[in-house]
């Protein structure tokens, strides 16, 4: 049995809601359990105002988790009642990033086995002088991680990006060559040790229209991709392309490819989103701990009002409890 | 009955055999009518190739067209014999521009409604002195057409590029205002007077992940795209946008809109093909003439084996029809 523990996220986000909804889905796992780190005050109110009675309660290091109540591993008591949904603070940004460091203190104690983690708001942490655009950075920074990556993963769909949020123009010129080479390696380990895929076959998308046809349009493909992927297939990689980007996730969701590298976020969010709009999961590939995300944000505008879908959340908690498995089964390290 | 001329396209390439393809499901067509242009002894070695049996035969301006035979305006007498799969040269380049040609003057005689076209190569073209990118530029330039478009159309999703053969470093300063705002006004009335739709909904992709987050990863949304589309809310538009690039297509092919405008190719065409992979249907707006062309290349690597899918030639011909039905029940000028 897999213990994961699922932070709140952003208190006055859809987080608090998904949670709610995954515990009346989930009341009584049979695997993995869930053990959440955020506050008992807000997951109460919320359950209320959905209409969900859901036994949370409160939990401290050490103590037996039970059949049939909900641990909620207490790391503020923000007092519900003074929230507003959709106005994040500093006060609530600090307890979205302490809930993260008590979810990281909970792995390192054996008190949970992965971390799946709920939205939280960038500006909100700044506020509060946790200066990382996100959970993945802090991850990063925390447990001393130097390559590490996005994977998007859905039934039919993995994949992960070479460049993250950058403006269009800008793209072209951030990409190179190593880190390309690099991401490949660190794509080939991951799939092997989380997803238990023994010979991984990557597919990666050229940049340009086409792959650049030949150079007609555009010459990153020839300059910075191939001999990425070459120097990747020189170290035995499965590794094919660049090929043209408008039907790479075509042939990876018929089989393929057991992941894509798109060069740029919307390259390989807007398949994945086509494909996986509420159930895709967030896996940060090359940390030490096992962390999935969902894969949307807090959804300030809809926060409180029941509209939010736990479908997400629910995949990554388990596939968080399969990448578990697979790294008990198979160990290795990153070349 | 609507007649459909359909020219064969390059001849070394799958157009012959897609085209004896179509005619085999289409033997006896109850609407719309196919009139082959191209070669009767290309089409007939096809058929010999592929085991079908089509009643392939030479046909003249003015000639009835009957019922149990294939006509096949006969532009070309290329000795079959010698030309060999996937070896396009300057002989072939004339005859597939020829070929357009030809079905352009059976348009302006009454002898077809519209023009479905199999694929050509550009460079095959260029050796034989046609000096143009493709048949849309061909066609814009035989018929005076100075604002026309390229839509990719299937049952889920209509998409409109506002760049198409761009590299990507390029596309973020090929954007303007003026261009989009354009393209907006013949979206809208293109979907009015050929796809017969009362009040079109536009949406329109942003250029950068999120849609430019406000400014944090690009600033094109506000400086050309929110302008534009402010421009056509302004015209009495149905308009929307922009919005994030990794979300639109999912709305879209939800109902939400009746077309996307897309900022770049890949933008467009990676969810159009991710969905439509084998039977979007290419469609010229801003035309005089109805044409629709198939979505896909002259896949010479494949050609002559057999294994092309006619689903998007038999789509493109289909839409061809329904698009000269609602030009006849609809007319209009653009604004």
């Amino acid at each position: 049995m897999h213990t994961i523990a699922i932070t709140m996220g952003c208190p006055v986000g859809i987080g608090p809601e998904i949670v709610v909804r995954l515990c009346a889905r989930h009341r009584l796992p049979p695997e993995p359990r869930p053990l959440i780190v955020g506050d008992v005050g807000v997951l109460r109110r919320t359950a209320a105002l959905l209409g969900e009675d859901i036994p949370f309660v409160p939990w401290k290091v050490g103590e037996t988790l039970h059949e049939g109540e909900v641990a909620v591993h207490e790391v503020t008591r923000l007092g519900a009642e003074e929230l507003s949904w959709g106005k994040p603070d500093g006060i609530t940004g600090a307890a979205s990033a302490r809930y993260l460091q008590a979810a990281l203190q909970l792995i390192a104690a054996g008190q949970a086995d992965a971390v799946a983690t709920c939205p939280i708001n960038k500006h909100s942490w700044h506020q509060a002088g946790y200066n990382y655009p996100g959970h993945t950075e802090m991850l990063a920074a925390l447990t001393g991680s130097e390559r590490y990556a996005m994977m998007l993963a859905g039934e039919r769909l993995r994949v992960v990006l070479a460049t993250i949020h950058l403006p269009l123009r800008q793209v072209a010129s951030t990409l190179a060559k190593d880190a390309i080479a690099s991401l490949l390696t660190l794509i080939d380990f991951s799939l092997r040790r989380d997803f238990a895929i023994a010979n991984p076959r990557i597919g990666v998308a050229g940049l340009n229209p086409h792959a650049g046809e030949n150079g007609l349009f555009g010459d990153e493909e020839g300059r910075l991709i191939l001999p990425a992927v070459a120097e990747a297939q020189k170290g035995g990689l499965l590794v094919e392309g660049p090929l043209p980007p408008d039907t790479i996730f075509h042939h990876a969701a018929g089989g393929r490819f057991d992941a894509v590298l798109a060069m740029y976020h919307d390259q390989g969010l807007i398949p994945f989103k086509l494909l996986h709009f509420a159930d895709g999961v967030n896996v940060t590939l090359g940390l030490p701990i096992v962390r999935t995300s969902v894969d949307h944000g807090t959804a300030y505008d809809i926060a409180g009002q029941g509209l939010a879908s736990a479908d997400s959340l629910l995949a990554a908690v388990r596939l968080a409890a399969t990448i578990c498995a697979n790294r008990r089964a198979i160990r290795g390290e990153l070349p």
